[in-house]
């Protein structure tokens, strides 16, 4: 890339326009700067008649620090990842954090963009998907760089967690199910690759037996179908698995807790489609996030919402206390959920 | 936020340890530079075994320009717009350009975003989004900062444009439409506040034009309905007004070009669940954009397919041009379209 020839407005072209010392121009853009509020006005008044902008950069580099936040996601096109992310970019901008977004979707480049991350000396980190290594995040953390995951486990000390209330979610779930009369129910979710697909089965199947001993009767066994991922089309191939082998000994079940949306949506039309089964008279589904979708007329899917304005805040009050104080145990923050009743269980 | 302590490995250490000079470290890190290769290597060396990164920010504030670029965009969750996003971040890093993501539906957020934007100094801009205001882009261009549209028009000199071929694709759809026997047509689209909307429009009554000139016979001239925006919902209500208001003097449309897969969604879902229509055979209907859900087995939704990667590499190459060159004519690169042929009109 080129030289730029743009000439920029210095601070020192303010202080001439306001009649004021360069330092005074440096103190009234600073906040927490003593100066007389008439000698600030005078500043802010020249700096907008000149179009001046704060140069951030050279204004970082001296204090040593960076107002750049690292987003590392992966999968944008999984409407929750889009929404969640879309909340962090808001949360960052209130407290005036900017976004370097790195999709991690791709190794080859999450290795490049990370090293590029480390070079623009950021202020921090929020790993929002299950792909990066957490190898990568020792790398920041090693520098004193503040890491904080979204939705994921973390043994890694001194990196911080925001998580839905997994267990809680798996067990609203689990009742609604029961409620609504299902008494052969199935868990389908990725419980081997992926932290959440691991909780909310372990939530459901601790809920279930709990339900159960409180008084709820049963015919079957919970199923449990662990899938490979959360798209749509697992659920697709987990509706065959579970719907094509049963029997009269062992009917198919009529109750399913899928552990994203997605997967709720591909079950449901494969149960209705290839199976002929009746959404909700036949089988009760619930899902999980409360994507766009769920809430199409075909769908109306009841499912468990993820709360993402909340995940957001709570994962930049976590990365902003890190920042001011970088030593300290991990902490973990559990963000309620809530379930939103439509018709696949009602 | 606060002074951080950590302790950066500088290029005097590298120099240290390689026994070179300060400016052989320099010119170590610059492909352009004359350096010996043994010299090189044994800086790179010595670079990687310290865990240096170069400082980009301290190099670009004394190049006096920047490889970060300010992506603005809005509606992360309609998944056309995600999907994009994702191909501008991966065609950047491809380019060893930083994202900046600016979400613009929040009118005070945006502001200050690109005020932020202005401060970091920063390479170029790609708006995605028909939210912003186009003073916000003649602000950038005046700092002559580059500024490359992506699927909207713009009249201000010095911006470029990349664009998927609307007219095509509407030619495509009405093709489609009239191969597999709809004689009725409608299109539905946001055609007032969207560009888009309206070239789609457009395209598709002249190809309908054109197509009936060859010897095509439609029973009933095209109808146009136009929406307040892309949404699913926009086509629930689209349809509840294309379909309710028919009779037998004016029967309801057998054939309908929606200018995005999202209405196309809600449309067929309300003429089938509200209306007792059945696609294909009462309904033949055409979408745009190929989102994932597109491809579910309820919808299986024919379709104009966008090529977000062209689009995202179209649009750096512009920028990239630009920021070499601020001076030019603006140039508008035209990207091909594609159909993909599934059940709803096949």
């Amino acid at each position: 890339m080129p030289k730029k020839q743009t000439s920029w407005v210095t601070a020192a072209d303010v202080a001439r326009r306001a009649g004021v010392s360069r330092s005074a121009v440096s103190r009234a853009f600073s906040p927490t700067a003593s100066i007389a509020p008439e000698t600030r006005e005078r500043v802010m008044e020249a700096a907008r008649s000149l179009g001046y902008q704060v140069n951030l950069i050279a204004r970082e580099m001296i204090m040593q620090r960076s107002s750049m936040v690292g987003v590392v996601t992966a999968g944008f096109e999984n409407p929750f990842r889009a929404k969640l992310l879309s909340q962090i970019i808001a949360a960052l901008g209130r407290h005036k954090l900017t976004p370097i977004v790195v999709n991690a979707e791709d190794p080859v480049q999450i290795q490049q963009s990370l090293d590029m991350l480390l070079s623009y000396r950021i202020g921090g980190i929020i790993m929002t998907s299950a792909s990066p290594p957490l190898g990568l995040a020792r790398q920041y953390l090693e520098g004193e760089i503040p890491v904080v995951m979204i939705n994921r486990a973390s043994n890694l000390p001194g990196a911080d967690v925001a998580v839905s209330d997994n267990a809680a979610g798996a067990t609203l779930a689990a009742r609604l199910l029961i409620d609504a009369g299902a008494t052969r129910l199935a868990f389908v979710g990725p419980t081997k690759p992926s932290y959440n697909g691991k909780a909310r089965c372990a939530g459901f199947l601790r809920a279930i037996q709990h339900i159960v001993k409180e008084g709820a009767t049963l015919t079957h066994p919970v199923e449990t179908h662990s899938t490979p991922g959360d798209t749509y089309e697992c659920g697709v191939a987990a509706a065959h698995a579970l719907l094509a082998t049963h029997d009269r000994q062992a009917p198919r079940p009529d109750g399913v807790f899928c552990s994203s949306d997605l997967l709720a949506l591909g079950f449901i039309d494969t149960a209705r489609q290839h199976f002929g089964m009746r959404v909700p008279e036949d089988l009760r589904v619930v899902g999980f996030d409360d994507i766009p979708a769920a809430n199409y007329d075909n769908y109306q899917l009841t499912t468990i919402v993820q709360d993402t304005h909340a995940l957001a805040d709570t994962a930049i009050e976590l990365l902003i206390d890190r920042m001011n104080a970088f030593s300290g145990v991990s902490r973990t923050r559990i963000v309620p959920v809530t379930s939103v009743v439509r018709k696949t269980c009602a």
